[in-house]
């Protein structure tokens, strides 16, 4: 566990399109579009918390790599559809125009459903790979429920539902967690049980990380709210006050700055303490927390 | 292997949301915007492929209806997905309003989303149930990789693009083959495939089988394309004549109907031929591939 953020980010960069099926030149198109969204760049964050999950376990983090590269794909997929007309309509995404403004809504949209299907499709190719053994395949099997589960009905996609329908109504701060700790917690906690599960990490280690990641998950997207209002567009590489124009339930709108920020605080102390027994072992993690608190893009 | 096209089709319209997650009450409407269109009927031929192909192994198709739903869930997100104005933008599918024109476009593109990811949660938990079962694990992570593959970027996915882009331009009969080979077989391949493994069948029933898959795919595509053209709105539950209006490549477009009819009885033949060395024993496929030559809606 001696890596840094910036280390495992350039593994993950490096090897980002490894685990995308081969396409045929006839639809190269489709294979454009989907790089081009990957290749825009972020944080990285989910695939680099399956990492430095697999890392702390003293696992072997290029085994979690399929699986660290398929949240992205997942996570890229979600950027993809939600800046759609239909859905956000955003012109801006990671500083450069978002996909359907290049390829058009259609390929835009199949781009999407391509990286979501790739990552179950890497998932499963990996799975292959150890027929001969089943330990480790029922760890890999475990991970990919555990992504899938994270993106799904009952994790990211229910929370971009509630996003959606939360145009229409003010949400409670109870509705505006759930819509949260789904919309965006629900991947992160996925992210990091892949790489704990490649790692083999027993069920209290499990438990203790699901803290973590549900602090975390919560914490990061009280700082994007915050984000999008204090923020700029230079700095972010997307539209700023984007939530007070659709009239999005965010943390900032329910309940003013200085809450948004004091319960930040909070949730960044929770994540801390959810891994204390830890000691400096899990001083990425605790970092980690921190260094999100405190970013300004 | 004693039962009918309908018998298996009771048992998929019986258990098909059985393996959709428990969603939270919170977000209802995801969940009602997925049930309609799975619930909105349907042949249910890919699933009823998959229940007949493990049944043909003597497997127990119980067994094979986590995966069989599942593929019903992938081809029903595809129809969604398909029928959104920015690619066929169709009002009508399968007698009944397309979703997009009841929930929404927002709603529609979260319901196609949600169905694509339950699918592979569908999966992978039906996988974990097998941890003590190295063997009959292994039958479902090929199952999983199957469907995956084919409902992916080198599959179905790619079949999708080659449509949209073919909107402005003329294909060669090589290029309209692999758009459908891609669109309509790679899913029904996967469908039979899916059944076998977890039937326990070898190499050489599976690629037996493959060769009747393909065949079927490429046949099935083609009556679908006759019935643009020959069939009524009453009959087929959506739209007719909408290849023509939206300049598709069809085979009726590109060879003509004549054409069209000769390549469709061929390729029913191919499917039945691969299967010959089965005899009477796989009667329900070379009587469903006549049924699907001679269908009308």
């Amino acid at each position: 566990m001696d890596r840094t953020f910036e280390e495992y980010k350039k593994i993950v960069d490096d090897h980002l399109f490894d685990f995308i099926p081969n396409v045929d030149t006839k639809s190269l198109t489709l294979y454009e579009a989907m790089k081009y969204s990957l290749a825009a760049g972020g944080k990285r964050l989910r695939p680099i918390l399956t990492l430095a999950a697999c890392d702390f376990m003293n696992g072997d983090i290029y085994e979690a790599l399929p699986y660290a590269c398929a949240i992205e794909y997942i996570h890229t997929y979600s950027l993809i559809h939600d800046d759609l007309p239909c859905m956000d309509d955003d012109d801006l995404r990671r500083g450069v125009p978002t996909n359907h403004k290049v390829y058009g809504e259609a390929i835009a949209l199949l781009a999407g459903d391509g990286l979501l299907t790739s990552a179950f499709e890497a998932i499963h190719k990996d799975q292959m790979l150890y027929f001969d053994d089943p330990k480790r395949l029922i760890a890999r099997v475990k991970a990919g429920y555990t992504i899938s589960n994270g993106a799904g009905v009952k994790g990211m996609v229910a929370g971009q539902i509630c996003d959606i329908e939360g145009e229409t109504k003010k949400y409670s701060n109870t509705m505006l967690e759930y819509l949260h700790l789904n919309k965006t917690g629900a991947l992160i906690k996925s992210s990091i049980r892949a790489g704990l599960y490649i790692g083999n990490a027993d069920s209290d280690t499990i438990s203790r990380f699901d803290k973590y990641s549900e602090a975390l998950g919560l914490a990061f997207q009280i700082q994007d709210d915050i984000l999008d209002v204090t923020g700029s567009v230079e700095e972010l590489g997307k539209d700023v006050n984007a939530d007070e124009r659709s009239n999005k339930n965010s943390f900032v709108s329910v309940n003013g700055l200085d809450k948004a920020k004091k319960r930040l605080n909070e949730l960044t102390e929770d994540a801390i303490s959810a891994l204390s027994v830890y000691y400096d072992n899990a001083e990425f993690f605790t970092k980690l927390a921190l260094d999100l608190k405190n970013r300004n893009k």
